[in-house]
């Protein structure tokens, strides 16, 4: 369309229109940069409400099919012309937010998203209002000492280090005790990338990995290759960092878990060993604090004296599970988290912050120098430019709701808000191992819960131990279709994984339903109001459709 | 403080006193995550004026020094209680709003950071109260669609392919026309981590360099090396990549620019050869549409041709540049881009989006295989799981202002905005060589500008062409100087830069002051206020002062 426009001949009555239309548009894109349109009360009226009522709703979501809903967005033409806002609003409300996902509601409890603090959407206003950019010091200002704070802040909670070295370090343009990302996997993928470069840096005549690649510093160091090593249940971020860099996904050792989702001590150390034996540089040992699957926390204490021994850095992904040292019940957890040289957290999981914060938090405040990049026009060495030491470069001034939820929320509050979810996850794991319905399927080590529905007919069998593999396989294929309809229903929600299981000696692979315990709205009726749900919806699964499900494919399915 | 606590013996008043707490905790953090307490009017109201006196503010920043900012942010420690909210939003007004950086000021044109139209505040508080998770479906439901919708539409912009084509791909799940990152680093690191993993994919009984890890790869193919190549005004991401992706910061081959800052074609031509020669694996040529430091576009028809002629992807890096697609009478510029395998661009610079927002648009919907995760909570195969093909993962649903920016502001409006920053750019640049003062760097290819001050002794030598290495670096230094002081003052803003340029036959480089004009509110009488504020402060600069910085160190920096 608009190409074509281009090519046509320029006719007088065409100019004339164009410079008419021109000084309409420039009237009205100006109004949309002018401040009175910006405090137009009746648009906060309107988001006001559409906002309340999105968060009110007591459902998990519609249930429309995604299908219609993808047939809903297929226009690819830019519109030529401004559309009005409060048109474009009611546009939003019929098409996009009708059919968005209530992360906020009590009875979407199958996520990592949950309601959040109600100062969150005032803030977010302000944030954007001000529109800092936190990669230099020329486009923040206060906000780059201020994100600082808040970092050491949360440092300060992990590593508890003395009142001199948080002086020393929290306003020290050369420290860097957290580095702000846009969430977990960036935070995880930094950590690896600061320690393969320190591991194979500069040396003698050698530049170091960051100048001269991968095959010419394992050259350099004579190693064979690089792994990380980390539980099988390690979060698909580092599947992403051994790609990026370099090392592949072969480097990526996991290791088994056991029955409690949290890894075995033993095969880790015979893995650093057999490493170590065939001259691979370890690049990092991971230790998970609530597994991504389960809330499984890693034996950290025992996995920190093996990195110790094999001198080896220690990460610790606590994206989940981080909060809990808020926590005086459940702290100790976290036991041997203080020993890591590194450590993630996600500020958009149990700080209850807006989705798009994650953060790494690092041991030696000089660690980060090892990515460390200079720009011509900014991030000048010895400057406060925050972006010299990450991954990402522009980036907005997200520390405003960190710094808040911390001093609005406090310790306390997050204390509370970590018990419950764990108290609320014992109840409703509780309530499954009273109900016949359900198979508890992990002991709970946090607030996240995998379970599953168990059809009628087998039952007594698992009371026995007695399932059979082909049972599982039609188990698993039973609690599919049942988080399938259950999601798309939309009353309630409870998402799903895959676990490993033992059956007779073999090691298989069976579908569990997963529960996420973390918004404070979320009451005990609102837990049985789920199961309850869950058990209709099983009980419309006829038997016939189910049967007709039997089929080699889907078998495969679910065992793949 | 908080681990001291746990050491005290529990006594029985302590244990009733923190009962009593901790119901007071829960009745406030309750009070937190309920509605009511959202749509406090007070607040609105508070937020709203905090928001417009900060927009409308003239000056560019306070003029408080780093030092006495950075004591304001010293303490460490998380408050245990909850803070009220009234009080800490007068905390931060004092503390924060007042030496934040007015991104929005028409006399800030220093940084690629503007005024943003103000249906953006309203709508980053709905999306913060949708809280969706655009990672997944399950988590985002419309809001996926509505993603794949405006990034298909921008899509559409650069390549202009048929009807069919985005009938066919725009919602088939097995497609990615582009990809939402936080910004243009991610967006560039994302291209050439596609491009990595396809050159050196799967083959014969080979498993990619995904699987196999960079030293593998580059065996297996037979190359001895790998190279990215670009110009040496390449964005500091290009650094980032190489460095990440394993390749080594020598494998990013920096080919020189000519006097407007564009790449030398004929030493593009040679690289390449050299590359094929010494048998380095080229994992793309990268062309810019719009330097960083001064705006210039490459000679994207050229680049594409050789790319193509080598068979090696072509990247255009158009973050800042991009929207020039749509302005009919610049759009010239772009030429070529249609050609590039993918595109950056940065939402949140010339697309007025808030700051987190860039994007990569891929012309092979299937590129982005190359890079795909799967993980057994989600993003399985096949899904619409947008988090499947990405670096990040868990994110925000900043669709929203995206799709919103391009209905509302559509695209005569883009069109217009584009004109007017050129407009004005061509404005500054004629007072720059009309004024003795200053000095033009360089032909302005879209709206940043590179110029110097020249101090009055040496006006006369710079007209005669005939400054000495010593006379660049006394005028350097001044420049350098001006810079900072106009910082601090903060009553206008301008950035600075290095640039390269000859002198006697000799490549030295030299401080160049740095105009980005893209605010729209930003009039040919700030540009004159900006021109002659650095006049003042270039006045006050005393010449002893100014004779003192003579020294070698500080010589030695302007070159460095």
């Amino acid at each position: 369309m608009t190409l074509s426009k281009q090519e046509m001949p320029k006719q007088s009555y065409l100019v004339e229109s164009e410079q008419i239309l021109h000084s309409d548009i420039k009237k009205q894109i100006m109004q949309l940069f002018s401040l009175s349109s910006s405090s137009a009360e009746n648009i906060d009226e309107f988001i006001d409400d559409i906002s309340d009522n999105f968060i009110s709703a007591g459902d998990a979501s519609s249930d429309v099919d995604l299908d219609s809903l993808a047939a809903k967005f297929c226009d690819s033409k830019v519109p030529s012309q401004p559309a009005n806002f409060e048109n474009y609003l009611e546009y939003l409300v019929d098409n996009v937010i009708a059919h968005s996902i209530h992360t906020a509601s009590p009875k979407f409890i199958g996520h990592m998203t949950s309601a959040l603090p109600s100062f969150m959407q005032p803030l977010a206003k302000l944030m954007t209002a001000m529109n800092q950019n936190s990669v230099k010091i020329e486009t923040a200002k206060s906000l780059s000492f201020y994100e600082r704070q808040a970092l050491a802040m949360l440092h300060r909670q992990i590593y508890n280090f003395s009142d001199n070295f948080y002086s020393e370090h929290i306003q020290n343009s050369q420290s860097t005790l957290g580095i702000l990302t846009s969430g977990g996997t960036t935070a995880n993928i930094t950590a690896m990338w600061c320690y393969r470069n320190a591991v194979l840096g500069a040396k003698d005549d050698f530049f170091g990995v960051e100048k001269e690649g991968l095959t010419a510093a394992l050259n350099f160091y004579g190693y064979k290759g690089a792994a990380i090593i980390g539980s099988e249940l390690m979060h698909f971020s580092f599947d992403k960092a051994a790609d990026l860099l370099g090392i592949g996904n072969r480097g990526l050792i996991k290791i088994p878990v056991d029955s409690n989702n949290r890894m075995r001590v033993r095969s880790l150390r015979q893995a650093v060993a057999k490493c170590l034996q065939e001259n691979l540089c370890i690049i990092a040992i991971i230790g998970i604090a609530g597994t991504t699957d389960s809330g499984g926390v890693d034996p950290l204490l025992d996995i920190a004296k093996i990195a110790c021994e094999a001198n080896v850095h220690f990460h610790v992904d606590a994206a989940w599970g981080g909060p809990l040292i808020f926590s005086q019940q459940h702290r100790y957890k976290l036991a041997g988290i203080e020993q890591a040289n590194s450590v993630t957290i996600d500020g958009h999981k149990q700080l209850y912050l807006p989705m798009g914060i994650g953060m790494l938090f690092l041991r030696e405040p000089q660690m980060a120098q090892s990515i460390e990049k200079q720009a011509s026009y900014t991030m000048r060495k010895g400057s406060f430019d925050l972006g010299k030491r990450a991954l990402e470069g522009s980036r907005p001034g997200m520390a405003l709701f960190l710094h808040a939820g911390l001093n609005l929320i406090g310790s306390k509050g997050y204390e509370f808000l970590i018990d419950e979810g764990i108290r609320k996850t014992q109840y409703m794991a509780a309530r499954i191992c009273a109900m016949p319905e359900f198979e508890l399927l992990a002991e709970p080590d946090t607030n996240l819960l995998i379970y599953r529905y168990i059809p009628e007919p087998l039952r007594d069998v698992v009371a026995k131990k007695q399932l059979t593999e082909i049972d599982n396989l039609f188990i698993s294929q039973f609690n599919e279709r049942l988080q399938k309809s259950q999601r798309q229903a939309g009353r309630t929600f409870i998402s799903r994984t895959m676990k490993s299981t033992t059956c007779f000696s073999q090691e298989i692979s069976i579908v569990a339903l997963r529960a996420v315990l973390a918004n404070p709205l979320t009451t005990e009726d609102d837990i049985d109001a789920v199961l309850n749900d869950q058990i209709q919806i099983a009980s419309e699964i006829s038997l016939s459709a189910y049967n007709g499900l039997k089929n080699q494919d889907s078998l495969l399915d679910c065992v793949s």
